[in-house]
């Protein structure tokens, strides 16, 4: 899609949600619409007409990157020159993202018009970009590709780095000097490597524990190419496993793919995370599998849609989701297994093709 | 000062607002108060006591690091548990730092109180948290150097590194890596290296440009230790430079010199501001000084005091700012030298000593 016809989209949802005007300021909201990356930046938008606002440190970058969009540098903030040329436009009802607009902005925008539409210019239309944003289109789907498959480059090539000793901290390093020199702009998140009996948090970030000689290593974490960003986990074992080791990593395999399996437009986020659960639960694993099964990615890690248990929300074709059950066992270990995943015309296509397959190094 | 004098002072000002009650859900804010740093948080004070809430993946966590407040694991959004506790405890006037909350979570903050206070509950009282983090207490400021050297080590090394022909962002991966090696949790932001004309960007992200053989290199990053933020700046140059190279680089040194000799307790932060333009004014460099001085810094990366133009805000001691002009030549080169400064008694104190005298690599 191009930019004029995201654009679009976008004053087509501000208009069918009653608006005649649409303030956006959520930084990947601007650059989704317009392309623009600088760090101050809001753009309003009214019947045909698209103005970014921004300040003069980004007068060369704004016209490059905006194209097809009129800029103008702003001596006052940007949010308020934009209300203020929104008021200006002649503009009545203007939506905005009230997830993304603090109270304390709200009240700025609202100084920034006349008294006489003070009250009512501005209407909280919901998350209107942010939805446009959750079904990826053909340009999107073929950067975070690009970004996926470096992933997965990524992690074959830290099967042969990782060993007993190496600290959790040395493997992150390894695998984010290797990112940037592959061409990551920067990481997606605070990379996780938790090993051992830190590979039963959720949420381990990489820490001086070594690796141990028999035990768990989980590695989760992205790349950002082009502004998209890759999110994928593989949790391999160092050694002998035990067997309930081999046992859980199977269930949480198990459950994972048929998550993946269920992914196909018109299944609900709901239905997809209930597949993976409903394993978990015949395994007898399902207490220990404590958060959703995934969740939607592109210009940020994490977006729409949400896949847990009873969102009714319907998948789309052209959606990015995560798919990434995991069983922690307090103490012990844990073990989650995560792919990115396009939903197709007929089913989902896993975009991180890495080996889930038991590895044992 | 301990956890729970900041949970005093925090109550204090609260109460000096006309408040009885504060609830607390900016991330950085909790973790000051509490300690806790997990991602999912809301801190409820109201009177002596203190209740963190928090989820399921959190319990041992939260326990081991909120020492001295209640933790409730909540099934509820923290928020809305959070806010539930505060109208059960009877306060009447709950402040909110409105910069800090959404539209979106005010409505649910409202929505999770009884209907009788639901629109007198919740009162922006702006950034009374922030305002007390702006002023450093021994504990803080000890992190603070310990991050601010690492920063200065990394640089050191990065002098026998850099050599003309490698491209930026092997600069930017060879500094991250050692960064992490040396125990820093992340970099406080995505790391500038900017060479030759790009020198001109003053955020010129790491790319595949080269080092030339002769220009300007600037390299701006920081470091995390312990959640607290470093930020430095050097400028250095390949080969020999030309005449006005040179004395753009002196005129710069001598701006941010002037600037760090003016700081104290008392002088406004538009005083130091105007020790660094004046300088490059005299120079008739000014109209190429396009930003701000500096920043205060520390578990976030911008803090307050903002120093720039005419703030009137009065230095304290025990705030850490940065203070960073520079000059950016359009299409031909830049310039940027930045400390951090912590303000002593009587002064100010430069915690990066890294050298400032001109480097011809």
């Amino acid at each position: 899609m191009s930019l004029s016809l995201r654009k679009k989209s976008a004053v087509a949802a501000a208009k069918a949600a009653g608006m005649d005007g649409l303030l956006v300021t959520h930084l990947p909201d601007v650059r989704y619409l317009c392309g623009f990356t600088g760090s101050n930046a809001a753009l309003a938008l009214a019947g045909g007409r698209a103005v970014l606002f921004t300040d003069g440190r980004y007068t060369a970058q704004a016209k490059a990157e905006a194209v097809g969009t009129r800029v103008v540098i702003a001596k006052k903030p940007a949010v308020a020159a934009a209300c203020e040329w929104l008021d200006n436009a002649g503009v009545r009802r203007c939506g905005f993202d009230p997830a993304q607009t603090t109270v304390a902005a709200l009240e700025g925008m609202r100084k920034a018009v006349s008294a006489k539409v003070r009250r009512s210019m501005f209407q909280a239309t919901g998350p209107l970009v942010a939805r446009l944003r959750e079904v990826k289109d053909v340009e999107e789907i073929a950067t975070m590709w690009k970004a996926a498959r470096l992933g997965c480059r990524l992690f074959d090539g830290m099967l042969s780095y990782m060993q007993p000793g190496l600290t959790e901290i040395a493997v992150a390093a390894e695998l984010e000097h290797a990112a940037r020199l592959a061409g990551a702009e920067a990481m997606s998140f605070e990379t996780i490597v938790a090993s051992g009996e830190r590979s039963s948090l959720p949420h381990g970030r990489a820490t001086q524990a070594k690796l141990p000689r028999r035990g768990f290593v989980t590695l989760d974490f992205g790349v950002v190419v082009d502004g998209y960003a890759s999110d994928m986990t593989r949790t391999v074992h160092m050694g002998k496993a035990l067997p309930d080791e081999r046992e859980v990593y199977d269930a949480v395999l198990e459950a994972q793919e048929a998550a993946v399996a269920k992914v196909a437009p018109g299944v609900t986020a709901g239905e997809v995370d209930e597949a993976a659960r409903s394993v978990l639960r015949k395994a007898r694993l399902d207490r220990y599998f404590r958060h959703s099964t995934g969740h939607g990615v592109g210009l940020e890690i994490h977006e729409g849609p949400r896949l847990a248990a009873k969102q009714t929300q319907a998948l789309e074709q052209g959606m990015v989701v995560t798919i990434e059950p995991g069983v922690y066992m307090p103490g012990r270990f844990g073990v989650r297994i995560e792919d990115m995943v396009l939903v197709t015309a007929t089913g989902g296509e896993v975009l991180t093709p890495s080996v889930k397959a038991w590895i044992e190094l």
